[in-house]
């Protein structure tokens, strides 16, 4: 009696994971796992608590819990200078925030979010207070100096700025440590990577050629995005561009560095000497 | 601005509707879709009710609602004799059976449980009485002459009966009807249909590639599937070749013949004249 079952993926349907997924639907490939579609603080929640095998999962809450997964090599959601669509957007130029400026926070993405804290508290020196609001600008801006948009509100301020001041803040991020900014990772649940390595393993190599396929098909890729995102298609190009969605060793100094700084906030662990630690995919391994 | 939204597909992850969807992970069809998985009759539910706009629906939920749906053509879960997956088992041969027999429901499957008390009543002159019970053969024939299984179950049962006697449900319709039995069809709500017919016309030409793809490759779905399914190779090709995914004139009989014999039950209205209502996919209806 066959007992196997199909590995538990997490699936974020948002526009920057699209090149990510976009081969897994190509090459049959999604017919070999168990796919789980939420928003990312909800499969990261999922990944931590078991309820999921493998998936995305926010750079912070990766730090937070690196002590129960392993990180799958390769694959990440990152940026080398401008991603488009993480940004501070102010009425003023940042140099004329005041002290203590109100930030508003429209997304729980909290890789994000606590890197807009860290450059406008460690780089700026400013002592933001935070507040939540709805993801529309209008919104964000109302009673309030500045606000962190991530995704498809910040996507179209970049390209329509009405007036305001918009910080890249990956760019912001490269400009402060010379490194790209890794958004989010791919990990595994230790305890499954133990049990069912070759399932893992599968799972790794289906999304590394799903990335490999979306490049040799970008323009198709574009061309599907445009049918269903409010972008047009030179726009989704650049986005897609500017998106990485390798972990190469230069995304890991960065990933490092980031660990690194964000480990003054509470509930940020210290990454461990050596870490962090990956799902050992690699030839030889098996 | 794009205003345009994915239309949401309803998605069963039975062994029975893997050769249906097959193609939709090869052909990359699944990023034109906003696909929702879910238990059957939750996806009934959903598309009564305007949370799904096309889907998979069990027969009698389609008759129940058909004021508000159209079918979708060409595609079902059908079988022209044996399905092998849809059974009325018992302890004694059937025409053994008490006159009023205790029969276990193990599923909520609405139409292969309606089927079982149309045979065992209309045609065996028998007055079942019905409980729930959990799936397995030991709980459904606990106490119980009879148990209708459906499902994983009911294949496993098929292959290893265990002394018991197995009536497959779709060939005793064909034995008693001449007919096919169609057990699922697919339907766009009405009000969806309207306004987005051209998308309604994709999804539809993407499940007819789908299952003519899945027949093209019918022996990598075989394998694929044995590589997660409690059945080897040969019993799921079996399977597979047993299981219609077409609605030709000839399944229409026989759901005409069905929506007749079951509208004698309070809850199955009788089907209007002419029907059943299509969306018009054929060309020259655009």
């Amino acid at each position: 009696m066959n007992n196997a079952r199909r590995p538990r993926v997490g699936h974020i349907a948002f526009l920057n994971c699209l090149p990510i997924y976009w081969g897994l639907a190509r090459s049959g490939a999604l017919l070999d796992v168990d796919l789980h579609r939420a928003p990312p603080d909800e499969l990261s929640r999922r990944l931590v608590d078991g309820d999921l095998d493998i998936g995305p999962i926010s750079l912070v809450e990766y730090l937070r819990h690196a002590d129960r997964l392993l990180l799958v090599p390769d694959i990440a959601v990152a940026a080398d200078g401008p991603v488009l669509s993480v940004n501070l957007v102010s009425k003023t130029p940042l140099a004329e925030l005041p002290a203590s400026p109100k930030v508003s926070l429209t997304s729980t993405s909290r890789t994000g979010v606590l890197l807009a804290r860290m450059l406008l508290e460690q780089r700026h020196g400013l002592t933001p207070e935070f507040a939540t609001t709805p993801p529309d600008l209008a919104s964000a801006l109302d009673g309030a100096d500045a606000a962190v948009l991530i995704g498809d509100e910040a996507l179209r301020v970049h390209h329509d700025p009405g007036g305001n001041h918009v910080v890249d803040l990956a760019d912001a991020w490269k400009d402060w440590t010379g490194l790209p900014m890794v958004f989010a990772v791919w990990a595994v649940r230790r305890e499954y990577a133990e049990a069912h390595p070759g399932l893992v393993k599968d799972v790794h190599l289906a999304f590394c050629e799903s990335v490999r396929r979306c490049r040799a098909e970008i323009d198709e890729v574009v061309a599907s995005a445009a049918r269903w995102e409010p972008f047009a298609p030179a726009a989704l190009a650049e986005y897609f561009d500017r998106l990485q969605f390798t972990l190469s060793d230069r995304h890991l100094d960065g990933l490092r560095e980031f660990a690194s700084r964000a480990a003054g906030y509470t509930d940020v662990a210290p990454m461990q000497e050596g870490g962090p630690e990956f799902f050992p995919a690699g030839e030889g391994t098996a």
